[in-house]
């Protein structure tokens, strides 16, 4: 019989046994390229999308892409992520954290995608996301699902970024406190087993960056193209693009906390 | 402020809207295809992946790869899987049940993947698994992490199952109980928010059949070419094949009922 | 050293042996689903892509989406593609055919794009092609390059073909002259090596066959979503559709016969 | 009707027009990161496989893997191949020339597969082709066919190399001979159209280089699993491995001369 540890963490499958956590665990992803889109929108329809204890703290949809390579956690393998978050407060009864609330993280691979989710609560679900092509100072990526292309991201024009403003970059991305929010639903539907939010610390170390123009080309989906997500999409697409800020290109180390995550009170 | 409903499901990201489950719902999947491969192994090494409250009722490893196409809640979309599972009895403070115990499920989608483990606690990690190759009686298919082949099943020989024997393998399969263990970490890696057994009932129309002579392959992978997934992919290739059951191949429609999970206690 | 024999056949690579060719030899798709879209479009652009020596039978774009299974060539392996193609006839010193020019195939692999081009002049190329998807009486399908959407396709209303029109449907598909052109440049880029038309016989067994409304939709690519195709895209985006046909889909074996392939003079 | 101009290049589908070729045209693949593995091998056998006009330099067998990325003629997209050559000298009736010859490659995208066959002769065929898993001072990757490896690369314990001998690096792989055989047969099987011997001229502007332990795994595959590319595989699988020199990694610049390249004779 398969007994479960009260020392050891597990995931399903649990049964083929699990780990003794390192309560410092960090996960290096050790060549990142970040191309980050932020735009202004409306406040209202921005703030329906956040759960109670949050707040918003500016109007802004933050677009980020990631091509991750070099994971550790992966044995080096490499995976690519659109994180769409907005600038957020939470404010508890005990916690009171500012950082950026995950409204939707679309991932490339799956194995990223369950730890997020089941672990941290952040609402990560699939799409196929290119690498990046890099021709001249431009930049071309797109998100896609079983053949729709639903999000189309460009960066042209990409100048270096260096000195004093790369010097407060750096700083500003070294530390990022990620917010999710976990739902787990009762079988057969019938309310949730777990539904609370979750912060998930992270850091960066920034090598290099580059500025420049920056395209965001949603495509919204018919329900029979994409199911599951169409209606996400749809919310997005729908939030007005107010004013677009130069995009920012980096090259950077990445580092998740997951032990140091914690549901929030 | 996004205000999740009493009467409402939800399944992460929740704060784009949920949905009122139909306590009827049935999922089908209007084209399966399923190989099914039986074989018995070592009673005590196979009991020592049953959780608390599961006993082995045969010593029996079964390995059922489907090709499920024409599915209903993917707008008629199509993935497939290879199901590892033991022919098991729950018996619980509550609950006695007979059915058989999912010890891991590999899928080359994401999506069902998701709902299976955060509503049903079915075991299902990603990997690449080809459709059916069919030539002459003979059919080919394996799965896959990153290029690494782990698993490669044949049938040849395919015979024509009729008569009698095939209205008592649609009746054998016309029910089937299937056992998950839900397990969620608490964040931080401190233990079980939730651990506990499902139960996830299912149904087959099946159509037509065929009997064969089968083959199992597993090939080991190093931990560096699948990191979380090779410790479960060695327990089960160790496991020894000490009888081949006749492969069996059908044509069916598959019917999941979600609405009908429900804990076991 | 390798030494090329008189009586047999090569592909590249070559030099590990080839084959003595089967003058009979015919090609099984014994699973072959098509659906075919037909609209009258502008004749004059439409004749603007017909090589000299033919001419074009009527100002008719044929869009053919096939999902092939059970491929013998291929062990029992499968593949999509769509075959834009127009009615014409080819009139030269020697021969007088009538058939379908084929003005681009895509397919989702590599393998028969190179038999197909190199062999016979079918100006095949790659394009990501779902699956049918097939919920209730529709049908979708796309085609994609690289996470964008180029072609997106639908059946909808699909009802069966009965009786003397399902009898027509299979004289009509029986036997099916498919033209290519065969064009290998010199190296270096100065002028043609070969450039020359090919017939290519093919020969279908219809089993059923259903009729709907069709819709066709082409997104243009810009130059650097698609580099060496959007000029393609474009030009087929770019004929007008006059008049759409009735949408046929078709369960079909597909057998193709190479090996009576000939130059057409 | 179309009309092919003399002084036009063109590629299939030609009909949507060609382009006016530039003879100082170079490709750049501005990101390439190459992993080389040599291993000397049986003379005799290896002589075999080299068609007429071809003579061994060295009893070696040379595996190229390499990760493309930012490429110019892709619009900056990427792909992965695995050249396998041997040392080669042409002696013709005209020309006289030493450089590699190409066994075989296998790359993970169509597009370039059909420009390197069709103008060079490069004997291109498709595989799943991993990119590079770096994880600490070790790299894997691997190359499959529809979900069946058959060729696992590493390289471990990476050590710089610098210098002196880095700068000979440089030196040595500047220019390339890559030498192909055009074969095209004729329509039907009745022998070859095109049979020729080629030329294409490469250049590298190597960047950095690492040297460390190398480890090439053949997995010979069943006809069924690969049935036009398994008996290039086992042809490749059986030649002996009788000493494997330091595998070496480098990241370059590649150029490639597809305007230079020519039929020799």
């Amino acid at each position: 019989m398969f007994k479960f540890e009260d020392n050891k963490s597990y995931q399903m499958p649990a049964h083929f046994g699990g780990w003794v956590y390192d309560p410092g665990q960090e996960l290096y992803y050790r060549d990142a390229v970040n191309l980050t889109y932020i735009y202004s929108t409306d406040r209202d329809r921005l703030a329906d999308y956040l759960p109670e204890g949050f707040e918003l703290i500016r109007p802004e949809l933050i677009i980020g892409y990631m091509q991750g390579r070099e994971i550790d956690w992966m044995a080096g393998s490499c995976y690519n992520l659109i994180e769409v978050s907005v600038p957020a407060r939470f404010q508890g009864k005990r916690d009171r954290v500012d950082g950026v609330f995950a409204l939707v993280v679309w991932e490339n691979k799956t194995e990223p995608i369950l730890g997020g989710r089941e672990q941290t609560g952040i609402p990560k679900i699939f799409a196929a996301i290119e690498d990046l092509h890099i021709f001249q100072q431009n930049y071309f990526t797109n998100a896609s699902f079983e053949g729709n292309t639903f999000l189309s991201l460009e960066m042209t024009g990409a100048q270096s970024v260096e000195g004093q403003e790369l010097a407060q970059m750096k700083a500003l991305s070294a530390d990022r406190n990620l917010f999710g929010w976990r739902y787990i639903s009762s079988g057969g539907g019938h309310g949730a087993e777990l539904s609370q939010p979750i912060l998930y610390p992270q850091k960066a170390e920034l090598k290099s960056a580059w500025r420049g123009r920056g395209t965001v080309q949603w495509t919204q989906l018919k329900p029979e193209q994409n199911p599951s997500q169409w209606h996400i999409i749809k919310a997005l697409a729908e939030l007005p693009m107010i004013e677009m800020a130069p995009v920012m290109l980096s090259k950077a180390v990445a580092i998740l906390k997951p032990a140091q995550a914690r549901v929030l009170e």
